[in-house]
């Protein structure tokens, strides 16, 4: 079983508190760090690791124990909205595992963080409890600074935890939700309202695929512009398809797709269909890739 | 490292010689037994396994150790061409190993077979000492009944091992090459000729790609045709081009392609080519692929 996790920690400024979060996941048995990274004028971390469920469950508790021991976040200025020590925790069902079992995962560690740490805590995405508070958008707005007066109203009592938040950790945003995929696709044109356009056409919000987020910019040192993307769902709006409508939108302005771009990581699943769809393949199962078989054969 | 051996044993009739042979293989250590396979008309099966360098030799011993006790050539008939009891064995560098490793390993085990056997080897392909005794079908040619006279003939003396055939294991080819992918690719048409002309447009044979083999030939039950395929090195011939190229040349026809299947595995690396490529993806690397990330993560 393999479950990722990609907590956000409200510190990117000080290294050698982020390293001590760093190791402390990685001290943890059955939990591997895949990755982290800082960004100073966000004033936040993300961290990536994998593993099964109870080895994610400690390094989501090793995590909170130094974020809310270092991080203090009536001192805590950002560019990037954030209302926890800890600010968000997501749980990602990989390999061998469910969506609903990330949910129970999302439920267990809540609870423990709002016992251990007595931070409330609220669900969100597919672990939410309430359709108003699926979004971890519509959870955070309001940010620390407004979070005690938002909980005091309707609605806004945590799903685990004090009904007031922790004086210098805040409140934590605990979920799952399927594997982000971050896509850029690349038009070989300057015009920026072309990137727009297609943009529109094709995020969710404004009647496009429902789980397509996206905007135009500039690439103003290359003179191209870009339609960046996150594919929050790669099983219902696959990578191929998005990428088609791209390429058949800029068509009707005259512009070619230049290139495309993964950025972070993949899942296997994601490339594999789009090497299905392209190559017409029929009856592909997934135990026909070679390493996937190397890890579980008989 | 992974290291991919699929052994052809000269038995596939009876099936209590061959589950002994599959259990010798699973018994050794390092070593994974992925898939097997028997075909009777053939009299032959086919055994897939993989692990490091130590293991996979242990096991392509410890499957000699069975066959040489248990196949007797002298008595053998099927209609796959043969000359030893273990036929065939090739290495395939999966991950973390180079071809050179391969080509190193399969002298090792052919040196080893030679001494505990008695059974003269051939190398072949990459690990081959000699441009004409590269390719497994010339080796092979006069099979077992012709061994003792072909290896009388200048040249046709082994690379290791006694100068005259076992007398019932025959002699053994040897060597290392690069995954094979068994792809087929389905037109809407019963007329073989297309497959058939399409299939000798693509193979390398009579002009095509250089690691492409194929045929065409008729599905009669559902009524079309088919180009039937081995790629021989998705690196250098990938899975795409054969794919555009066979399309390509059956629009020629006015013939379209109804589907493609690949037969039995494929390495992940293979799949992924054909996602960067249509895509038009830039800057990918396998790193990026969530699955190979958790295997390899810091």
């Amino acid at each position: 079983m393999v479950i990722e996790c990609v907590p956000n920690v409200s510190e990117g400024r000080r290294p050698e508190i982020v390293a001590a979060m760093a190791d402390a996941i990685r001290a943890v048995d059955g939990v591997r760090l895949l990755d982290h990274s800082s960004d100073a004028s966000h004033n936040r971390s993300v961290f990536t690791f994998a593993g099964d469920a109870a080895g994610v469950e400690r390094a989501v508790l090793a995590l909170f124990e130094r974020a809310v021991a270092d991080v203090d976040l009536r001192a805590h200025r950002g560019e990037h909205p954030r209302m926890g020590a800890v600010d968000v925790v997501p749980f990602v069902p990989i390999e061998g595992v469910t969506m609903a079992e990330c949910v129970a995962l999302a439920r267990k560690v809540g609870t423990a963080v709002a016992d251990r740490f007595h931070v409330p805590v609220f669900l969100y995405e597919e672990a939410s409890s309430n359709p108003a508070r699926k979004n971890l958008e519509d959870i955070r707005r309001g940010e620390f600074e407004g979070l005690a007066a938002k909980m005091a109203t309707d609605g806004w009592a945590p799903d685990f935890g004090p009904a007031a938040p922790h004086p210098s950790a805040g409140a934590a945003v605990i979920g799952a939700r399927m594997p982000l995929i971050a896509y850029n696709i690349n038009l070989d044109t300057n015009r920026l309202d072309v990137a727009k356009k297609i943009a529109a056409a094709i995020r969710h919000s404004s009647g496009g695929y429902r789980f397509v987020k996206a905007m135009g910019i500039a690439l103003e040192q290359r003179g191209i512009v870009q339609v960046s993307m996150n594919l929050t769902n790669y099983e219902k709006t696959p990578i191929f398809r998005v990428f088609e409508t791209v390429k058949r939108e800029a068509e009707r302005y005259g512009v070619a797709v230049l290139e495309s771009e993964i950025v972070g990581l993949v899942p296997s699943a994601a490339l594999n269909a789009a090497a299905e769809f392209y190559l017409q393949m029929t009856g592909f199962n997934a135990d026909q890739v070679l390493e996937n078989k190397l890890r579980t054969g008989k």
